[in-house]
This record gives structure tokens, C-alpha cells and sequence, in this order.
């Protein structure tokens, strides 16, 4: 049944090629960009005040990233928002390290009540605002994802758990901030009433692209490559599955 | 006969290790570098205006991206011109998505004023500088290359076409930055007289190592990694045949 | 000897994890935090003046690398410094290119005043701070790592040298970065006594990764993956030796 729903979201993709703008720390944007193009949308990544709301102007959603934050940034952040909110587009927040700095944690609070569709942490750092995910939800009116050795999605009424993925996801750097890209992407297409879905597949096929990755990967490098490889190898599948139906 | 010259041109970089500067956006950074660094060139990378003349009047050609753009890459860009016509080297203008953002627009095309050797973009990018890439070649002096599935270049005299590539390569964020790159260092080595010719070498080689990587890797994790083999193999072949002949 | 060695150091890495903070350019963050990634410590790479002192307090080891240098960061790394001296974790400066940037060599000598635990530089780098490693050593206080074809480790009063590596190395930007902050990573659960020794086994490890990935790589594009492959490995395979013995 969710392979089904997988297939179909995958396809919707690949023929809307959202665009998702992402404004994200310099450490993972490259395989911010690279997880977004291998599953079919179109990433951009300006930060600059001057040109960051035409670019949200023409996209189909907008990931907000703490990591490396400083006070041009913060700015934009600004920007992209608002553009966000008129366009009426989701926003994602991935709060990254709010566990890690007291001055980020403040920032991650005041964003929240901006209205995100969707707030992805790992444990620690959604435990940082909240100790209740579903309270969390409720609170905020986003999705909740908490992401580790198991992953739980909620939206405060519905929650989904499932366990996947691999040891060496940990292992590279900005895994959980690309991953939160691709679910940028699967909101980027979903229906509004269909969001809790379209994040859960976006999870189950990280989890999935990990798994596989990991059984020909011997190491962290290669896996990076392998995990890139595996989320392009499912959306061409999803492709020939049309052509065979 | 192109072999040879793509041969030779191989050789020169090699032999000359020529250093290219780049102001580019930092999310194709690591890629362009090791882009030039597979060819046998030498990056280098600092936009701080403190030292970036430095750098410049080191070097032998200067790359400018327009992607993430903001004020301080801006008085670094003016900076670095400025020391590479005093010093008389080639520079080289990617107009990165001024298609998406109308500031980015206005100030491309200010730098086209300032005489780049060669301008390298896609269909779109181009177009929105001119719909015809001869007259804007005959209007800025630089050779103009259009890249996509079939690459143009011209001189607005002369023209080169070719096909070649991978759809793959659309899958890697920054493979036309770091391609970009890769003919800056074309033309680091170059004659005045061979410049056309130079960047036809460099994106004929661009797209042969494409396609090459196209066969081995499964998906575009894999490919970003081999296609800088390519890149390398062509540059080590071509000293193995200087050793042959 | 030294294996036993090696593998205890890397041992204490997996089951102390330490935390290193890093202040480096943005063309080389990711490989960085990757390179710790492998050896089983946590990066972390905010340069904003408002939270690196926290992300340095929460840290065991602090790297300082002058690329891609600009006045927010000059801030930042007076912060960081101060945090880690107060806090009594060793700090690394690693003078990115100072031989090529009057500027920045004056930066490094005024940094290298506050008692770095370790410089690291390629051999232009650091005879550009003083043609005598042995004296720099003396006159700083820190280990000097002079790295290349061989290397030689002097705290001024012993040395050790050995060779190892592949020249694939320097075709991959930032491996000597990265290295830099496997070494911190070293140093962060060394003894103040072992410091010499810890550096010399975070090199030797390189070193030896870099051959094994050159025997399987045919360029730097799979070099790179395979050589973050290897660290990893190193690391599993100490924590198997453990189990069998």
C-alpha cells in the first residue's frame, strides 16, 4: 500500500520538479542540493537579503536550516518567511544543535510561531523545545519529526513510528539536514490534508536509500555517494512502474 | 586531431600547473576546487577583500560565480577584476541563475562591461543577457559557451557545436560551475588566438568524462565521484602518450 | 608497537567521542566534518560570534584554519580562542596558505602568540612563520607538523619523521584540512605528555588511509570517498582487536 503512495509521490515529483528553496548551513549544502536533485526538484540556496525573497517567490517550498546562523542570515531568514507565508508555501524548520546554544534555541522559539508546516529534529533537539512532541504539534500547528534509530511523525492527533535506516547515516555530515530537504520536497507537492503522509514516505525512503546503501557501502564515503544513488535509483523505478501499469 | 590538441592542452596544465582563483558560491566550492585540482590546476578561494588582490595577482585566470551572492563577495568581485585586468589574465564570468533574480540580473550584466574573456551559462542564463549569443559575443568582447544536452560556442564569428554529456550531469549541483572552472583553466594556459579553441577542448573533455562516468555509476552520488576520475585519467593519459610518441 | 598504539588512541576516540569545534573555510567544511565523522568524534563548525563561545565550551578540542578568512570571522576566532583557553582544551592553527596572502601571515603570527597546542602547515607554510620548525616549536610552545612527500613532527626537542601517503592526497581539496582536525580529534583525548605521540599517530593513520585508498580509487573523485572509507575502518577494526584479545 505505501509503495504505492511512495511510486505515485515519487512520479509527482519528477513531473512538478519543485523548486526548494533552501537556506542552510555551508557545511551541508552541497548534499542539500545533490539529495534534492537526485529525487527530482530543483534546489537554490541564495542567502542574500537582496535577492533571497525573489527566489522564495518562485518556489515550491522553503527550508529553514539553523545551522551557521549569523545576522545577514538571520535576515534573510526574515525575508524568506514572509515570501513564504504570502505565497502560501510550506516552510520547514530544522533546528539543528538548539540543544548545543542557548542564543539559537531563543531563535528556534521565536520562528515557531511563524506558522512551519513541519519542524525535523533528532531527539535531543525537539526534547529542547518541547519534551511532548505532540504537545509540540499542537502548540505549533507544524508536523513534528524526531528522527533516530526509530522516527516518530506526529501532528499531535495522528502519529506514525517506524524504525530503518543505518548506523552510518550518523556518519556524514548533514544526512538529517538533506534528509529534511527531500521532505521539503515531498511537501512541496503533497496536499495540504495528505502532509502527514507525504512526510512519512520522504522518511521511510531515506530509511530505505540508507539500508540498501549501507549493504555495499564499506565505509561513510562511499555511502555518501551510495545513499544519493539510492534515492535517484527509486524515483527512475517509480518511473518504469508507471510505463509497466 | 582534437585529440591532440586536447592532448597538449592536457600537457600545459600540467606542466604549467596554472593557479585560477575563484570567487564562487560556497555551494559548488569543494567540487569546483577538486575540479581543478583532477586537471592539474591550482585553486584557490578567499573572498575576503582584505587579500583577495593578493590572490588574484597570483594567479593566472579568475573565476566569478554570481551564486550566493551578498555585499562583501561584491566588493571582492570588483576587487578581484580590478587586479586581474591590471595583470592582463583571463577572467571568466558564470552567470548562475540570473534568470531567477532580477538584482542578480542588473549586475551581471555591470561585470560584462568589464571585459570577461569568456561567459559560460546555460539557455536561459544566456538569453536573459541576450537572445542572441553572437551579438552579445560581438557586444562584451568574451566568447560566449551555452551549455545543455548541445553545448554552442562562439566568438561571434565563428561557431562550435557539439553534443555530448549525461543527463547525469544535471543531477550533481555544480557541475557546470565546476566546468566552468575547468575552462578557466583551459584559458590560463591559452594563447590569445587559441581561446576559442580552448574552451571547445574543455567542454568537449567535461562532457566526454561524463559520459564515461555515466556508464559505471548507478545514480548521481556515484557519478560526481567518477566523473572526476574522468577528468584525472584524461589528464594522466595524456603525459602517457607524450611518453609513447 | 605503534599499532598497539594506534589502536588504543583510536579506541579512547570511539568511547570518549569528543567533540571538535571548528572554525574553517567554508570550501572544506564538509570533508572535515566528515573526516571526525569517520574516526568516531563530533564536529561542529558555527562561526557566529554569538554562539561559538558556547560550541567551544561544549567542546574538546578547538581547530583554527585561515581559509576563506573575513572580519566576522577574525571575531569569532578571538572568541573561540579565549573560550578554549579558559576551558583548558588544546587549540590547532592550521595557516592555510599564508605564503601566499602577507596579510594572513600576519593574522597566524599574531594567533600563534596565544599558545596553539599544534601548527600544522604544509612545508611553504610553515617556513613562512620560520625556516627552523625545531625553533618555532621552541618559540611557541606547540607542536609544529610539517606536512608533505614526508613529514616531520617536532615539539624542539625530539622529532619524528616518517613518509607515507599518496600523491592522489593533494589532488582532493582539504585533505590536509581535514587531517588537521583528525588530529585534533587526537589530541583532544590525549595527555598533555602524549601530545607528540598523538600527533604522530593521527598522521600516520592519514597516511596510511591515503595508500589503501590509492590502491582501490582511480582518481581523486573515489580517492576521496575511500580515503573517509579507510579512517573508518582503522577505527572499527581497533574496537574488533579489542574484542579478540
Amino acid at each position: 500500500m505505501r509503495d504505492i503512495a511512495t511510486a505515485e509521490l515519487l512520479r509527482t515529483i519528477v513531473s512538478r520538479r519543485p523548486a526548494v528553496h533552501c537556506l542552510t548551513n555551508t557545511v551541508v549544502q552541497a548534499l542539500t542540493a545533490n539529495m534534492l536533485l537526485a529525487v527530482g526538484a530543483i534546489p537554490s540556496m541564495s542567502s542574500d537579503i537582496a535577492e533571497v525573497a525573489d527566489f522564495v517567490s518562485g518556489a515550491d517550498a522553503l527550508l529553514i536550516n539553523l545551522g551557521t546562523l549569523d545576522g545577514d542570515r538571520k535576515s534573510a531568514i526574515e525575508a524568506a518567511i514572509t515570501a513564504a507565508r504570502k505565497k502560501n508555501i510550506p516552510w520547514i524548520l530544522d533546528p539543528v544543535l538548539i540543544d548545543r546554544a542557548p542564543g539559537r534555541l531563543a531563535y528556534a522559539e521565536e520562528l515557531m510561531a511563524r506558522r512551519p508546516a513541519l519542524i525535523r529534529g533528532n531527539k535531543g533537539e525537539i526534547e529542547t523545545l518541547n519534551a511532548n512532541p505532540q504537545a509540540l504539534a499542537l502548540e505549533t500547528g507544524a508536523i513534528i519529526a524526531v528522527t533516530g534509530a526509530t522516527d516518530l511523525i506526529t501532528d499531535g492527533r495522528e502519529d506514525k513510528t517506524f524504525s530503518g535506516g543505518h548506523e552510518l547515516m550518523s556518519r556524514v555530515t548533514g544526512i538529517g539536514c538533506a534528509g529534511t530537504a527531500l521532505l521539503a520536497a515531498c511537501l512541496a507537492v503533497a496536499d495540504r490534508a495528505e502532509r502527514l503522509t507525504a512526510v512519512a514516505i520522504g522518511l521511510a525512503l531515506l530509511g530505505a536509500a540508507g539500508e540498501k546503501a549501507a549493504k555495499s557501502a564499506p565505509g561513510p564515503g562511499s555511502f555518501a555517494a551510495d545513499i544519493l544513488d539510492q534515492i535517484y535509483l527509486s524515483s527512475q523505478s517509480s518511473l518504469q512502474e508507471r510505463k509497466e501499469s
